[in-house]
Order: C-alpha cells, then structure tokens, then sequence
C-alpha cells in the first residue's frame, strides 16, 4: 500500500502539527515504574541501566506497565548524487541490490529482525532505479539525490516531503501496536550526507565527523573529508535553519528518518537509533522538534567519529558498543532484547512481598 | 534426581579427566566461519564484534555451522560462614529465600532466562538448610562453609567434591544439547570470597579487588576490606596452588562454577561469564585448566572493582556495560542474544552471490 503524497503546504503543516503533537514524558508513568522496580526481589537498583532503560520506557509509553512490546525496524534506503565523487568503497548500484536483498530476507537485518521478534519495514525514500517488489514501500521522493558538492541535495518541498512521509509511516505502525521503532538506512554515500549533516548542525570539523563508512582507507577517508568540505562550501548549510540544512546536505532516507522520530515521540513510541546516519537524522529531528531527544535511545556506539559527538550532543550513551559500521538498523535490533528485558523485569517479576525474601538492602 | 556423590580420590581424578578432555580449539572450523562471514552481503568485518563471536562459538563448538543454540544458565547458590563478619547488606537466610524464589520464577534470572530461551537449572551446592523443591538440583557439599577469616572456608576434599559436582553437570546438559552455558551464582557473603580469591590468584592488593557487593555504602566496603585481609592472613592461599586457594577463601557455588566451566570446555559447549563471583570462578578455574579462557566469553562488566581485573588477566573484552551488579546470571542471560545474533548472522545471511550484491568492498 503506498500512502498518498501530499504538496509541499501540506507537508509543512504535518510537520508543524507532528512536532506540536509530542506530548511531554509522563513522570507519573515513571515514578511509579521506579518504584516498582525497588519493591522487585533484588538489591535496589542492582540492575542498573536495565531498570533506566524500564523507566524510560514507562515515561515514554504513558503507562508504569505497557504490556508486551511490538518493535518494528524501518530500512529506509536512497541514492545520493554525492556518490559520484567516490566517497564509497562501493558503486551506487549496491543500494537498489540491497533494497532487494532486504526484500528478499537475505540481508543482516533481516537475519536480525527476525532474531529479535521485530517487523522489518523496507522503504524506498529514493533509489536510483525503483525496486518493484511489494515487500518494499514506496515512498519515494526522487531518483536519488543531487550531487551536494555542486549545490542542494534537494529541495525545501522534497525534503518536507519525506519528512511528512516518515510522519505518516509512525502513525500508521502506532495505529498497528508497534511501541518501539528502530531506525534503519541504505543508502551508498549516505555517511557523507551524515558528515556534513553533522557538521553544520554541530558546527563541527569535517575532520572530526568524517569516517570510513563502510570500509575507505586512510587515503579515502582524506578525499571524503575535501569533498564534505565542498559541500559545506556549495551550500553554506546554517544550523540556524535545520530544515534549509538537511534538504542542502542531506538525503531523502535521512529525512524520512528525522520525520519518522518525530512521528513516533508524538505517538508514544520509543525511538531507537542505530549507527551514524540515523544519528545525524536523529539530529536534525532534534533541532526542528525540541522535545524529541528523551524520546530517544542509543542501540549501539559506531566507530564513525561523528557518531559519538552526535550521542554526546543529545545527551545519549549507547546501550550496545560492538564495533558495528554496517548500519541497516542492525545495532537496533542488536539493542532490541535490552529493552524487552528491561520491560520484563518490570512486569514480570517477584516482589519481596510476593516471595517471602527479606527486605534488608538499601 | 540427584548425582551421586564421589569419594575425594574419585574427584580429584575426575578433575584431572576433565581438565586433559579440553580439546584444543578448532581452528580449521573457525577459518571457515570466517572465510563464509567474509561473503556475506555485508562490508567485510562491518559486524564488528559479532563476527568474532560467530567465528570463536565456530571453533569452540568444533563446527563452522553448528546449528541452532541450546542455551542454559546454570544458578548456583551456596552459603558462606565469613557473612557472619557482616561482609553484606543482606542476612544470610536470604539466599535460601532467593533459591526459593529461583524455583518459583520470580527472580530476575528467571524472568531473563525466558526472555532469552534459556533453560534454567538452579542448583543447591551448600545453602545453609536445604531448600526442598522439586526445581532445585540437592548437589550439596555442606551446609555453607566455615569462616575462611578464622581458618579454611572448606577442606580440600569438599572443594573437589564441588567441582566435579560441576564437571557432572557440564556432561549432562551438554549431553542434552546445550551449546552455551551461562555462571550463575547466589549466596549471601560471595563476593568477599570471590575478592579473597582474586587477590590471592592476582596477587592483588584487597583494596583493589573488594567493592560494595550488592549495596554497602563506603564504611561497610572499608570493613569488608579489612575482612579480605583477615581471611588472607588466616589462610596464606598461594597463587601456586590454587585448588588448595580455591578451598581455603572460595565458596561451594564457586568451585561448583570453576569445574562447570571445566566440564563445560571438555564438551565443546561455550562458557559465558556473569559477574564478579563468576569470573572468579573462571580464574581459579584457568589455573587448574591452561586451555580454558578461549573457551569463556565475558557477557558484561560489573562495577565490582575486581572484575574488570579478572578480565583483564583473562584476555576477556566484555560484552555488555550495564552497570549490573546483581549476579544470579542476569549478565550472562542478557547477552545470550548477542550470540544467538552472532550465530544467525553466520548461518542465515546471503552471500554476495546468492543475492547477486555486487562485491566491490574490500
């Protein structure tokens, strides 16, 4: 089912409704989740961040006891015109062929999708060449991204449109149950995006938040970091405009993303990010919708440099730190048992009360 | 059903089987799970850590594809007489009231344990008065051990009576198809053991290894403190000698756990530590059995200041830092999806030309 694509107006005023819509924490929901957690049969707060994470969750939910958690993982995948100036170890092709591959079941975050017990949601925001299968969603934007080192990726209207299609997506999975969201991405070129994202929005080096990606040498990393350098200098990306910045250096997935995260803060859904990309979409979202950084949680820390001055910017530490570079959403799946074990624990166990143990820690 | 129970002479010769049964790991089968890793549709290495545990359960296991993962985390739970010297927040009765609770699903290793499709097998290895239920294993050595700060906590006898109590075990549950083996422990007094124990096999300094255990604040951690240095020069353990180490500052429960791991490595079944207790079994374990660390996985990182000591003079990186410090095998539960992730990722993921992904990365 392809969800109908609204104009620009339109896709400004969902956003502006999206963003207004995030209700605050509910501290209710988490003091009494906290509390209890203490009357639980362990020493108080022994399970550390796992009763953090359990309270969160509560805050996030609106409920002390949320019941079973449904999560899903969205695979957002687009081209970037930047790729053309060889960021990637890999040719552009590589993300309609894994498009398919994620339709297919064959791809890691399939694998770990379905380890995890999560639905896999597979959206074309943008490829080059569209992948007609219907285990894709289309919601595509464009045919890839323009080449940012020569002037805007894309649009204001094509960037409001696929944050609103992001927006959609969340409700329509909250309308289905889901309680928590992984964020994922394909998209060859996409950690150049991410840098310079990162870089405007941060007003950081590009030194500082260029990486390998998915697998440049040392040489490869310093071409990058010239050609994210360009981009900056052809658009002039302001983080006083989040908006004009992520249509000037972004990329399609990566705005989905950033409206998917805003989609879901308003309806009560957890957001969990994956690695550098979601993070820099996580970002932006964060500077078009204030309240949004509570809503978020940290799956997994990359070895993309950028990754963790984002996290340090939003205020995140990462559940999970395994080295993981491959992105898809796989850090988030990885996460995803993290917190069903921490809503367990809350749910499901004895107190001191309910089993006759002693109540003598502080 | 309990296991009958050997003479000392009959122990320490099942020990000595056991130890010379670890085979070497099998480094032809982890070639192969790494040569398949590398033609998965993925950049090669990008899962990080994940591909070196699917490529160490591979040479571990004795197999590149060894097929899905029966996991278990074993709950050992004995009583020590040095919790007398008021080394814990909690009473000693507690840990039959948690043994209880174990057998009744309540504790946070059972409601984990689930999570994680781990069978649960709680054992009684010298909790003070026995706790009879049909869920608990009777593999009782006594009824807790003496006060190691005025003499021996066990004789040499009861220390090999307790690991191969454990070796048993380990050939059961490997017999019924168990691939990977949690350490869970409970016992009101065991990390003053388990910090005895360190400091005499690390020749550490009790200050460096002795923490707040499950909540004292920094007066009760001093006198624990004091404590460790009593029980050392009551006993003298030598780092030489560590069975008689073992027997002197240790714990039924953990010597339960040091020959679990041994047993565990002779049938190829992987051994994943919990928190400080447990990797203080492992240690005194490794001095008994050369070959066993590359057969151990650390699940997480406990505050405990000794823990990370272990770790480090076992060569472990651990998996998860959590800031758990409850024990019982919640750390160990916790990671088990990581490896069933590791796991799936190896067995289940296409390959480049599977999936017809074009393979330019490097």
């Amino acid at each position: 089912v392809t969800e109908p694509i609204a104009g620009d107006v339109g896709d400004a005023a969902r956003l502006s409704a999206a963003i207004a819509a995030i209700p605050p924490l509910d501290l209710d929901a988490r003091e009494e989740a906290e509390a209890e957690l203490d009357r639980k049969t362990k020493p108080r707060r022994s399970l550390g961040r796992l009763e953090h994470l359990a309270a969160r969750l509560a805050a996030i939910r609106g409920q002390a006891r949320p019941g079973p958690l449904e999560a899903a993982i969205v695979v957002a995948a687009a081209d970037h015109g930047v790729a053309a100036e060889g960021v990637s170890a890999y040719p552009p092709e590589v993300t309609a062929q894994m498009v398919a591959n994620f339709a297919g079941g064959g791809a890691a975050i399939c694998v770990l999708a379905r380890e995890a017990n999560a639905r896999l949601i597979v959206v074309d925001v943008g490829v080059r060449e569209a992948v007609a299968d219907p285990e894709v969603r289309d919601l595509r934007v464009g045919a890839g991204t323009a080449n940012s080192a020569a002037g805007p990726a894309m649009s204001r209207g094509q960037a409001l449109r696929a944050l609103s299609a992001g927006i959609d997506l969340a409700g329509e999975i909250a309308a289905d149950g889901v309680g928590a969201v992984g964020l994922g991405e394909m998209g060859i070129g996409n950690t150049t995006a991410a840098s310079a994202l990162t870089a405007a929005l941060l007003e950081a080096d590009p030194v500082a938040v260029t990486g390998p990606g998915t697998g440049l040498d040392a040489a490869g990393v310093a071409r990058k970091v010239e050609v994210v350098r360009r981009i900056l200098a052809a658009n002039e990306p302001d983080r006083s405009d989040p908006l004009a910045a992520l249509a000037a250096v972004g990329g399609f997935e990566i705005a989905f993303l950033a409206g998917l995260a805003i989609g879901a803060a308003g309806r009560r859904v957890m957001v969990l990010l994956d690695g550098f990309i979601s993070a820099a979409a996580a970002l932006a979202a964060t500077r078009l919708a204030p309240l949004l950084p509570d809503r978020l949680v940290a799956a997994h820390l990359s070895p993309e440099p950028g990754h963790r001055l984002i996290l340090d910017a939003l205020g995140l530490e990462p559940l999970l730190d395994l080295e993981l570079r491959l992105g898809e959403g796989t850090g988030a799946a990885l996460a995803l048992p993290l917190i069903r074990g921490a809503q367990a624990i809350l749910e499901e166990m004895a107190t001191f009360a309910d089993a006759g143990v002693t109540d003598a820690g502080r």
